[in-house]
């Protein structure tokens, strides 16, 4: 028999995971243990989920029934733990339709999601020399073209990445309790970010100079403030390099960051390292993903090429993000040639305090407050921007990576069957050995060499325009699945701001308090705005630098394919 | 039980539609009535056939039986009472295969045969007001772009056409017997087309020194003297044309040749009477064949547009052969306006003494005769040559019917999407109306305007590049076509010598009947060398400038695509 149990009082699901229950409905629950308060089990209605523990009753206590009925929870793996890496709070039954892109539907698109495939790496001195930056392989392969255009290194939907920093966070910060009641779902971004946390006061921390991030008001709104030493950074082509006397291998990428001008070198796994680190640090900031991992081929030249094109891009991203950019953590990352100062490094970065609610303590704005209700439509208009960048982008990405695949199939196959139908043509002129005809059947064979080459010119192309264009596509494809967590903490704290303002109107808070939050949410605000504008910012750049190579790129097909018709042509004026 | 015979003698099949059988052989007899003393019968080998009726020993005589039990012989048709028009002595099993070509099975291919399709049109005084020009309908359909590309409006194998005139004039010949014997077989085309009476020194007539025909010798040979005035002939867009009071309409070409800049009006049923006069006149002259009939749809524009573009071909070779284009039929064709005088000419030259075999008596020929065994070697070379052409032009046919087909419908369709795709990225960039992106979405718009442009161009290309190629390969398939025909001709007088040798050594016939025969040979040896000449004279001239037009058209069509291009990366340059 089940365990089951009376709701007391009506609960309204508020996030992902949560299911709304009715009073005196009877739910059944999957284990009558609460986690942190919650409860998981199914209403009436089917829904599976977690609601609040003291909003419910139990009926039934046969705990040994209980435990052999019921599954082993979902919500009771290695998350609450702190491991967190294959925890998946948001299981969306959409995620499959990201498949069915076609070019009728892309308008009616759900935004897709998924779970997140990075594993977020802690870190820790001794597993610096194993090679678990290819050994553990999520579920991936090559992509070559696939019809649909999957991403690829990136994901959909809200990561699970923040997930242990802002557990073990919240429990500390649950010690002090504000008036304006905290959420009570852990699994909330806007808690696990440390968003509330903040909101409501209870992030400490002491902030250097050196550490403060300005938002300044832009001509557009507010705006990140611009690095004041800007640079960029190049990528060599890695290098295979052994140790243990040849027993294990790796790939090394050499980084030159035009600042220092002094290479270092990085491994995959210092990369995936860093990423961790910076997804726990910056609440609000979208991160761009790195690279996938790969399980087999880690050697081959295709996915040695890919990747390194893959952290191209990601190190674009970062150094012309202006608060990633200056970040302690990347920098130390970029500059440091010393293997104990990297060691010291690596230790101070896993344990920065400044990270989640204690971020956002950093960030200096504008001393005039943003306007609420103008904030709130313009967050609004940004989800829906995403949402449509998503779909469309996607949409994108099918057609061209169809468009690619048509080239370097029947477009080639096309261009060389015709070649090859002229140089047949040119062969049965042969026969006719008279001179006046010979000059004839060596320009029509060269005509079929043309559009034989042609057709291979056709199958090259588009690594040269197409797939720049998708690489772009696709790690925009990972800043958008960033933003429904960004939006989600700042309506957490517009929320709580509303709520403070209803407190007050109750009189169940002071003022100063409700103050105090509406002042902490401007400060969320005016970080979300800055990211917003920096994302536009560098959106407008590279599509329209991508779009520029793509047409130059196609410019220059096109013309190489017209100079080696004329020089076909030429061969018959020979008389 | 069927009707049966005993071979006497010996007989090989020496044309189609023989059959070679054994002394002591027993034949099964289709029919009892031989045909001109020839039985249609089935040997040993299971071969159906024609063997000489003197050669054979009916064994059982069973009419009635025999009646029953064969089928109706193919043989026994219209054919033989001088109509010919279905009559089709070769059918080959092979014809289907036309449709099979592919890239890798070209080079092994038959050369393809086929009925012909063309109905010889004798013509009298009262049928020129029939519509009969449009009203009766070969088995033919809207060309489009068939897979197989098959040809348009010629002919593979030998055709028929000779066959009434030859026939009719065989049997006159008949009455008069040389001792070298003449060939058996009433459907070899040596005997239709009045060569076999030529050699044989059985034609005869006054020839004016007007209807001289010149060969000489060249370069690389003999050759038609060449036409002392050159004219072209322009066929202007085609009227709607009524009579009766409108009760009746037809379609009227204007043509106007250069010579005369005297416009006359013709109906598609003058050329086609006069395509049969010149076909019964010229026995080793490939003469050009006429646009195919259509039953329906003959004043759509499409037909009346493809109709005219043939004609236009058929009047370029036509007035750019130089025995064709100065021949009495062919000039009253383009200069007679006045009704009376058309109708008279038009009377004579159905009634023209100097075809077929007497047409041979008109050609003069340089005085030191040919080598026969080198004439023999360039015979057979040249029919190696149209049979590698043949083939090699059916399969360029249909390498670039499907390539139009692709371009019109597969190549349209993926720049069309890729055209889509970046429309509906503007589309969701739009959402974001801050100025610094308005730009770049009207580029990334345009862009997609341009890459619909691109695939409309695709899609019309082909009319204007690969149709003239097919078109002038379709042409050329007719002329192919003849080939077969001229040289049967040629290689029947060349045996008429060989035997005529052989009789002087067995002493059967005289020496001056011998070199009579040899020096008629000679004649016709000049004339189809001349017409081999010319035919590479003219492919080469039409394949180079086909081929120059086609890479211009390409040229044009890719810098077409750039201009476009070009115009979309402008529209990013604007900040």
């Amino acid at each position: 028999m089940a365990l089951r149990a009376r709701v007391l009082y009506e609960f309204s699901s508020e996030n992902p995971g949560e299911i709304s229950v009715k009073e005196n409905e009877v739910v059944t629950l999957h284990s009558e243990q609460d986690i942190e308060g919650w409860l998981e089990g199914t209403n009436g209605r089917g829904e599976r989920g977690l609601f609040p523990a003291s909003y419910v009753e139990v009926l039934q206590r046969d705990a040994a029934a209980a435990a052999a009925a019921a599954p082993p929870s979902r919500y009771s793996g290695g998350g609450l733990a702190g491991g967190g890496s294959s925890f998946s709070p948001r299981t969306d039954p959409q995620a499959d339709s990201l498949a069915k892109v076609t070019a009728m539907s892309f308008a009616t698109l759900p935004v897709p999601q998924q779970p997140h495939k990075h594993q977020v790496s802690h870190g820790s001195e001794d597993d610096w020399d194993d090679d678990w930056d290819d050994g553990v392989a999520a579920a991936d392969e090559p992509a070559g073209y696939a019809p649909a255009g999957g991403p690829d290194f990136e994901s959909y939907g809200p990561s699970t990445y923040r997930l242990s920093t802002s557990m073990a966070r919240g429990s500390q910060q649950a010690k002090s309790s504000g008036t304006v009641g905290r959420n009570l779902n852990r699994f909330s971004t806007f808690v696990k970010s440390g968003g509330e946390a903040f909101v409501l006061g209870e992030a400490s921390g002491f902030v250097k100079d050196g550490d403060k991030i300005c938002v300044v008001m832009g001509k557009h709104g507010p705006e990140w403030q611009e690095n004041p030493y800007p640079f960029t950074c190049c990528i060599d082509d890695p290098t295979k390099q052994t140790k243990f006397k040849g027993m294990k291998s790796y790939i090394s990428y050499k980084l030159t960051p035009t600042h220092t001008q002094s290479p270092v070198h990085r491994r995959y796994k210092h990369f995936d390292w860093l990423y961790a680190r910076l997804v726990e640090k910056f609440p609000v900031i979208s991160v761009p993903h790195i690279p996938e991992k790969q399980a087999t081929g880690r050697f081959e030249e295709d996915f040695i090429a890919k990747r390194r094109k893959g952290l191209i891009w990601w190190m674009n991203h970062m150094s012309s993000h202006p608060v990633l950019a200056r970040c302690d953590v990347f920098q130390h990352f970029l500059t440091c040639t010393d293997e104990k100062a990297w060691k010291q490094g690596k230790r101070k970065a896993e344990k920065d305090e400044m990270v989640g609610a204690s971020f956002f303590l950093t960030i200096s704005t504008p001393t005039a407050p943003l306007d609420l209700q103008d904030v709130e439509s313009r967050i609004d208009g940004f989800k829906v921007f995403t949402k449509k960048m998503d779909d469309s982008s996607l949409y994108v990405s099918a057609t061209l990576s169809e468009f690619a695949r048509k080239q370097m199939t029947g477009f080639k196959k096309e261009y060389q069957k015709v070649g090859q139908s002229f140089k047949v043509l040119s062969q049965a002129f042969e026969l006719d050995q008279q001179p006046f005809s010979e000059s004839l059947n060596q320009a029509i064979s060269f005509t079929g060499e043309v559009y034989d080459a042609i057709g291979e010119h056709f199958a090259e192309q588009p690594k040269q325009d197409l797939d720049p264009v998708m690489d772009l596509l696709t790690l925009y494809q990972g800043h958008l699945a960033n933003y429904p967590d960004i939006i989600h903490v700042q309506k957490g704290a517009l929320t709580k701001v509303k709520e403070s303002q209803k407190h007050i109107e109750e009189g169940k808070v002071e003022h100063p308090q409700a103050e105090g939050i509406q002042e902490r949410c401007n400060i969320i605000s005016f970080a979300t705005l800055a990211e917003i504008h920096h994302f536009h910012q560098i959106r407008v750049r590279d599509f329209r630098a991508q779009m520029q190579h793509f047409l130059q790129e196609q410019i220059g097909f096109f013309q190489k394919i017209t100079s080696k018709l004329e020089e076909a042509l030429k061969k018959y004026d020979d008389p």
